[in-house]
């Protein structure tokens, strides 16, 4: 893409209310737009990275053999009564409002509840389990704070995925296999080395046992103690003994066992292989999506800006032009990659070359690839590395080679 | 996909208050689950369904060079209270809730005013316009009646763009691009022939001139006038002369022309070539992309089910096999098919022939391939299309070219 044609600004300053590190990042480098505390838009680069986190989750998930859906934001006040989770001393992220005709309805801040009650109408013998389902989805919680920015919204993107199975033990090897999965996706997001498989209270979502999975980041809201590290196990607080030493830390993922509770409390029945009625077993699966950006935001930048793992980075080179005699070799090197299937942002701009790596450094993509006007005599290219800040000349060809292997 | 893993079950009937045709059938085929009036969820076959969608309007958004975003859909009262549109006196389907401390938010039932304020940080120059930008964006809407099925939900899925110009020029030419575009839509996902252009007055969005886009069917809530049917011409109710013949129709997509009434009333403003303050035309443009499915399914279906066109069906083949004794040859073609990357889904459940020929009709898949006992012997395979209800005798080569091609 030409940078020309994106329409977003970057900025020196974030707005004065802004004060997460991540937020302030992606507000100034043009990835995201405030709109209240706790409320953020996506702008096309940072639209482009929760596309390519949602790539790399979907391919996992596709793995576990859960199927796709979407279910509705606007929720039933029945079914959640059911459970006991509607009353706002339950649940005290409810957003809430009323139809015309002066019935409650709730704003989904999660979907065990109305996932469950759908399977009612397709589950109904012990050969349809085991069944897992999942969906990118937004959610919506009345937090009281939102101080960290999009680690911690009033609305969000959530990846959550639901498991439904006859038997504790087709419900235990599911939770084990998602556990590896989720572990996978954080090793692929460039958060592997960081991230602790947490064991810890259910809270609201269960009384029986549950994990989280936590990144060691200083923003984070939570403390976890490392066991085993080459395990990448950890505990919270209330499970640690005295002498660990406590580490700040997001929670990127977590896993909550419901067992049959939730199933008997909304009717959720099978019959078995001996005509037996059977209560399902279910377990949830959640990755916030848009905080794993927000994470990854906060402990990977640098001092000059947003330094993005490949496997999620808006486009992989950054193509800088720098002067009006370098804008044929410019466009020639940019038509290359593109046909070449790279994905590149081309700053075609009329600006400063001072100005434009600054740019470059604080949005963050991989590879920057900078014409100047030695580039037309040398047939080289300066190819920068973001993360590392190694600098090396290559052809084109080589560059190319590199960039597709 | 083999069915035997997927989750949903077809059923015979539709849940008694269920009154419309594409809910009472995309619910019985297992496409969606009704959460309430005016409010279903997406399951998978449904879910792929509007994924072709999207993948249809995308491509025709990419070739007017708009760029994607995601709005919120919690919003800024005071936003909205610039334009006088926060009222319920004004705009009557608002869900509205309130913050922990007590102040009010909104809930996206359209995104102008969003838009308009976020592009205050981005746009200052007039060599920044034009701009397109669109998303894929989950739209509340409290109505009082919801009884078209997907057709008026209280929750839907819009494509929803925004033109930010400096000229009315400027502004007209992309409406016009735009016009083009969304009948290109239109045809491309089966209705070509039926969507009609209609001049129409501009309600709540405007106070000038809109245009909307209108598919003849039964059970629309509008009426439209034909004036030009080699043109696709239409006119609305206010706008039709006496003699005209009325007709049944659903408007499935709409472009309203702001002018720069709206960027005046949010401060938008950028320096044109003189130096002067000028307020940004503003023209916004929506599919509705759950409806559009809706009208599909009710114009498109017959009296056994729903018949989806090649683009934006779930999967391109239905392979049935229809005994113990087929069920190698009919894993073999499945093996076939899905290797040339042809979407199949293969119907490997245990049951009689005549429960997999009511499913196949009533899912609307647009190729069936039989594998009955007669195919191990003559290597053809029974080729059904469900639109015409034509059978061929083909081979599996012919079949693979005949998709491919």
């Amino acid at each position: 893409m030409r940078q020309s044609k994106l329409f977003t600004k970057t900025r020196k300053e974030a707005p004065r209310d802004e004060i997460s590190k991540n937020a302030s990042l992606l507000i100034r480098a043009g990835f995201i737009h405030k709109e209240m505390a706790g409320v953020y838009s996506y702008l096309p680069l940072g639209w482009r990275v929760i596309q390519k986190l949602k790539t790399v989750i979907e391919e996992e998930m596709a793995k576990l053999g859960s199927q796709e859906i979407l279910m509705s934001t606007l929720q039933n006040k029945e079914i959640w009564e059911r459970t006991n989770r509607w009353d706002d001393e339950e649940v005290d992220v409810w957003f809430k409002s009323t139809f015309k005709n002066g019935s409650e309805v709730g704003f989904g801040w999660s979907h065990e509840e109305p996932i469950g009650e759908m399977m009612k109408s397709h589950i109904s013998s012990y050969q349809n389990l085991p069944i897992q389902v999942h969906q990118f989805q937004n959610k919506l919680r009345n937090e009281v704070r939102a101080k960290s920015g999009i680690i911690r919204c009033r609305e969000f993107i959530m990846k959550d995925m639901y498991c439904f199975a006859l038997t504790a033990e087709d419900n235990l090897e599911f939770y084990n296999k998602t556990t590896e999965a989720y572990l996978e996706v954080f090793r692929r997001v460039g958060l592997g080395d960081i991230t602790y498989v947490t064991s810890a209270s259910g809270g609201v979502f269960t009384d029986k046992f549950s994990h989280e999975f936590q990144t060691i980041c200083e923003a984070g809201e939570d403390t976890i103690y490392i066991t085993d590290e080459s395990k990448k196990k950890a505990v919270n607080e209330e499970m640690a003994d005295k002498k660990s030493e406590g580490k700040k830390a997001v929670e990127v993922g977590n896993i909550f066992n419901f067992g049959t509770k939730k199933s008997e409390e909304l009717g959720l029945y099978v019959t078995d292989g001996d005509g037996e009625k059977k209560p399902v077993f279910l377990s949830s699966y959640g990755i916030g999506v848009t905080r794993l950006m927000g994470t990854v935001v906060e402990v990977l930048s640098d001092d000059n800006g947003i330094v993005w793992p490949r496997k999620i980075a808006p486009f992989q080179v950054h193509l800088l032009s720098l002067s009006e005699k370098t804008r044929n070799l410019a466009d020639a090197v940019y038509e290359n990659l593109v046909s070449n299937d790279i994905e590149v942002l081309y700053d075609d701009r009329d600006l400063r070359a001072g100005e434009k790596f600054a740019d470059a450094d604080l949005m963050g993509i991989p590879t920057r690839v900078v014409i100047g006007e030695k580039a037309i005599a040398s047939k080289t290219l300066e190819v920068k590395d973001r993360a590392s800040g190694e600098t090396r000349e290559l052809t084109i060809e080589h560059l190319i080679k590199e960039l597709m292997g």
